[in-house]
């Protein structure tokens, strides 16, 4: 199992990547290589679009490559979804691919264009306390599909995104098929009001109301809402959906933490 | 002309309320109906929506008034569009309805049920520096049509809206058609990155590529980016105009601040 590493959106730390790195090695049942667009660095991007874009499609058009990681999230892998997607050679959509937060707008993509994608644990993660567990969970499920990496109640066919990511998705050429999905989602950085905003506009969808349910990862990080919103991300997301009669599956386990579960995407045979 | 003020999202101030029915007196032209709900408060809401609703449509409905000023945005008329939008008595045609920010839900939903709607200051940006020449423009433009209240380049059918607003309301049922519209856009305290997001959601849209052009009116009290996102809000507009082939028509007059125009939404007789 050979893994790439490519930044789409914001830079790799480097001690992250020599933690990572020191953890396949003593694993020995696969090899990564983490590209060096990863310390680039432009502005708030892993270097400029052109950089991220032509390692993307290097590693994806590399037949010698199994799995592609994404590094990190951030904000930035939209601005190259539309070219990495286009005219995909063969080798592209024999890999998996695995990431989550700002990395979802590159799995939608892909998992529309039929290949396989799936939420998990990032190389960065591995500087979070209790980091070296996610990092394990995410190389289990990608090395060896290993069942006790998933979130544990996922019913296939499943999806999973960051909440504010979802709603820039919804209506883009990335928005994939929601109907009979358990879709979970999470967030993390936001005012409760941009909740309840983003759940308005995602319940909206038609596309989304086709989703079998929604389930709510963490929430995590929640900036100070003045003066306070009443209720919380629960009953937020409880309420908005039963004003669009999409069932709502309780939580899930999945968020911006060390505790961050797998969710392959769609229906893959795991 | 009698001109109701409710708030659909966040309380207004008692204060606002006295300058604004100060200035109000002191014209001569117009009365001013302030109604009790705009100070209530719930959490981060002026009432429950029950209340806001309720008040909305009880102002909706009165024929002695003639317009509706929504009293300040923040967050929250979204929460009762629906019901403030279906089964609109003939009452609630005949007025013309002025606010902006987070009032864009609603003016969306007016506009697109073929009622007279404007972007324009309100009540609460009394307490602006510079805030009285604000009311004097929206009330010149309530009261007679002033066209030294407008924005000065809109060609009309116009459309203005915070962007982050717009963002969420599309694909929703208040979305409006933009085909061959001014859409001038806006915002207030948000990094760049996300400005950055927004604008590829936005611009996305098949319904927003229609526009006939778009122009960018300020960009305030803007957040920090770590590390610095290397452009400015000009050139984040500009970017995605171009790769979504929208004609950038340079920078608009409105804003989160007291010298914000009116832009009267569609092809109102002015």
């Amino acid at each position: 199992m050979r893994i790439a590493v490519v930044a789409p959106s914001c830079p790799l730390k480097r001690e992250a990547a020599e933690q990572v790195r020191a953890i396949v090695e003593a694993r020995g049942d696969c090899e990564l290589k983490v590209h060096p667009q990863c310390f680039m660095t432009e502005g708030h991007f892993a270097g400029p679009d052109e950089a991220r874009l032509a390692a993307l499609r290097e590693v994806m058009a590399d037949p010698s490559l199994d799995a592609i990681w994404f590094a990190r999230g951030g904000y930035g892998s939209n601005r190259i979804a539309e070219p990495a997607l286009a005219e995909l050679p063969e080798t592209a959509r024999s890999k998996v691919y695995m990431g989550y937060s700002d990395a979802g707008f590159l799995l939608a993509g892909l998992h529309k264009a039929g290949i396989a994608a799936a939420w998990g644990p990032m190389p960065q993660d591995v500087l979070r306390s209790g980091g070296e567990a996610a990092i394990a969970r995410a190389l289990d499920w990608l090395v060896r599909r290993d069942p006790s990496a998933l979130e544990p109640e996922i019913e296939a066919p499943a999806l999973a995104f960051n909440l504010t990511v979802l709603s820039n998705l919804l209506g883009t050429f990335l928005e994939p098929d929601f109907a009979g999905v358990d879709l979970l989602l999470e967030d993390v950085s936001e005012q409760l009001y941009r909740i309840d905003r983003t759940m308005f506009h995602v319940t909206s969808s038609k596309n989304i109301r086709k989703a079998r349910r929604i389930r709510l990862g963490r929430v995590t990080d929640v900036l100070e809402n003045d003066p306070a919103f009443a209720i919380d991300e629960a009953g937020i997301v409880e309420e908005w959906c039963a004003r669009s009669s999409i069932r709502y599956g309780g939580r899930a386990d999945i968020g911006h933490d060390s505790a961050n579960r797998v969710v392959p995407f769609g229906s893959q045979n795991r």
